[in-house]
């Protein structure tokens, strides 16, 4: 069983290290998700513990990778944001994307009973995986930017359509002939005058989808005190715009 | 909410395609699955459940993919084989690795209690995964065989290893210093002289790994007929040698 | 003047070697050829002393890669085949396709006035290189099919085009409009009807392009005897359909 | 002669856009100058005359790429910056690295009678050629420092290597001998000391290399006044260190 002629075929294997001193990004999509959101009875617009459960996917994830400094996720994504120096698995992109993938998916499977407890999953979910690198402080802000639009934008659509259908009693077709060429102010309108629902006050996680930062957190101590503790949390805060970023420096500053 | 000035970050994305009219495989590969496999009580050297649970990730994947023609797998490992002409995902790398690699990970906790019925779970096991490129068929028969030549020097070492150990009654260092520069034939007397096991009569799946490929199977008929159906097959047979080429041409040439 | 604390950025260089056992094509194109032959008065519609100094250079870069086993040219471009096996400059794309390019090019100013000794260039010409890899021997014949059949499709078009202006009296619009639409077989009637030109009996170097192989030619020795050397030999043939093939069965077979 | 058939072997071209919002870099090198260099009785240890023609050939390069905004050579070899947004051929490496590499090596040809005009070259010239990317300010001032800092070592290295034996009698082996283990400081000595040549006095072409970037520079009109002209300008200064930078802001800042 001489494996040594054999393995030559390693050769063909490729280096796909990311180019140093870059942003590593990687994203992970649900697959067909609307069909399986639909499946297993996820609540309309929004179904918070299918939120949640992605959070908590995500968490596993950045446990696991501690240089991973933040991740944004919205309805079935997530996008993870490796530091430009980090060197986990030399950079290997194909290493980094599905080693991130199958943990995320791995996690959401494992703690699905958690947040469905009466519902079995009817068959294994999937999500895939990409890798972006992105040179600039401003590229990358301008990328998670362009996520927490595109959550904006979807979710007061999604708000607006299942209004209309829930409430307004329209079918599917009807609520989107009605949306058709509106503007965000003309989805707003709909919602406050016919559902006297003001869409700013709609929960944060639902309009700005979820960050999730490395914190100091007092912990208890036995002896009455207490020490700080680097904790993954959840915030569901404004990342367009400078805010977030001024009282943040830290995290596009590295030494 | 103006999505659109930031969505120049997709041009940061970059095409991955494969050479066209070259095998595609992946290869997954579980990651930690020494301390895994000994978190979960695997049996030594091999657990049958382990393995039957892989080949049922495996077999979950092979259902997705219809480009996939035969997958191999060992150990904690599986390898897929896209046919040449598959434009699954217009043969984008990353999406063909994650894809693959997720579905398996999610299908392997997904069946996990099937195979594992008094054991939970206590983390999310992962998988990473590669997309490698081989040009001829027998680079594609070569990259198998340095499989299964893994598998046996492999399995013939473990099968050793722990005869010694639960039947010969060594610790592990006793054990690795005693194979220590072995030889197969030294492993095969070993095994025969001291334990009276015949290693070529040792379950061919731990010898030989698993070959996934489809296979028309008669189907009954209401009408007491049958019918031929496509399905996915478990053999257990060498993948080194021609034999298993001679008989499955089909594997290796396309219309 | 510490050079090491600058030296990282080699780490930004990135790993491009070809895919084990492929053919590489490296392709030359000059760059504004038709304005370069206008201005140095190529005669029209071909110019034998310009594409004998293409077959020049091309000459050059087989001469200094032996791991070139056919070479391909027509009009202003010309295509190098490695073989598949080739480790020169181990494989890696850009020191292929910038050594071809660079010494083709350095070959054309070099050997210019050999071919033009009355005409000085009055700029420096460039040509661009790529590299490309065909997995099978079909995939490389295809390939320079596909070149040859360009090289008809042009010359044929061209030589009815000048035809019609040289010796038709029209201006080039309206040999354009004359030949819109027009198959091969119309322009081999204009030039048969018109000119008494029986494009089937032009030069073959115009109509099939240059293909550069190696021969065992014979040398005379002093004592009067013959020796075999290996020579680069320009030969004008059918590289479309499988004659050429079948008597040089050695160019796609390694061993 | 149906060229569509062959078309699909188009496919095989990969996409090699470089990263967007990144410095691009094309670094040409003489293949084999040493012994290009002994053939062709350039003077030891540097000669005038051929680095004049490097600067020429590259100020040709300069002219065709406007997206090059500065360019740093020295010895046999050459690197172009250009700048972060450049779009030239869609940011294609191979197209970057083959077109600058083509003209390099067509103008170093082209005006070689121009720097040695008694001297014909014995054979074509190569210069290879590779693509790297650079995401930020720093990364692009060190690699242009590790290129400076490279001329120093070798410049100095070689000034006192000959000196040893043109003016010292050495043998080339006993020079070396001589050098090996030696600092700077002890170059400077030898040569101050042995010699009486004061390093720091030599010419800055030869310690620093030239650096190529565009200048406005006033042009004399018809009627007595000037204006001004954007011009390539040669420049033999520090790039180590902040000085240059300080005074050229504009060169890494782009809107």
């Amino acid at each position: 069983m001489a494996k040594s002629k054999f393995e030559y075929v390693r050769l063909f294997e490729v280096d796909d290290r990311c180019l140093p001193n870059t942003w590593i990004v990687v994203r992970v999509d649900g697959k067909g998700f609307h069909k399986f959101s639909t499946e297993h009875g996820y609540e309309k617009p929004n179904d918070i513990k299918a939120l949640s459960l992605m959070n908590r996917a995500a968490t596993s994830v950045m446990e696991e990778f501690k240089d991973i400094c933040l991740a944004y996720g919205q309805s079935d994504e997530y996008s993870f944001v490796f530091r430009k120096e980090t060197q986990a698995y030399s950079r290997r992109s194909a290493k980094l994307s599905t080693n991130v993938c199958s943990l995320f998916t791995s996690a959401f499977v494992y703690y699905w009973k958690e947040y469905f407890p009466t519902i079995k999953p009817r068959y294994p979910p999937v999500f895939d995986g990409r890798t972006v690198l992105y040179p600039s402080n401003q590229n990358i802000r301008d990328y998670l930017s362009w996520r927490q639009a595109d959550c904006h934008i979807n979710n007061l659509y999604n708000t607006t359509f299942w209004a209309l259908i829930l409430k307004g009693g329209l079918t599917p077709t009807e609520a989107e002939n009605k949306l058709k060429g509106t503007l965000s102010g003309d989805k707003n309108e709909i919602l406050f005058s016919q559902f006297a629902i003001n869409y700013n006050t709609e929960p944060e996680m639902l309009r700005k989808g979820t960050v999730l930062v490395r914190r100091k957190v007092p912990v208890a101590l036995p002896n009455g005190g207490t020490r700080e503790k680097s904790q993954i949390v959840q915030e569901h805060v404004d990342i367009i715009g400078d805010e977030f970023w001024n009282t943040n420096t830290h995290l596009l500053t590295f030494t």
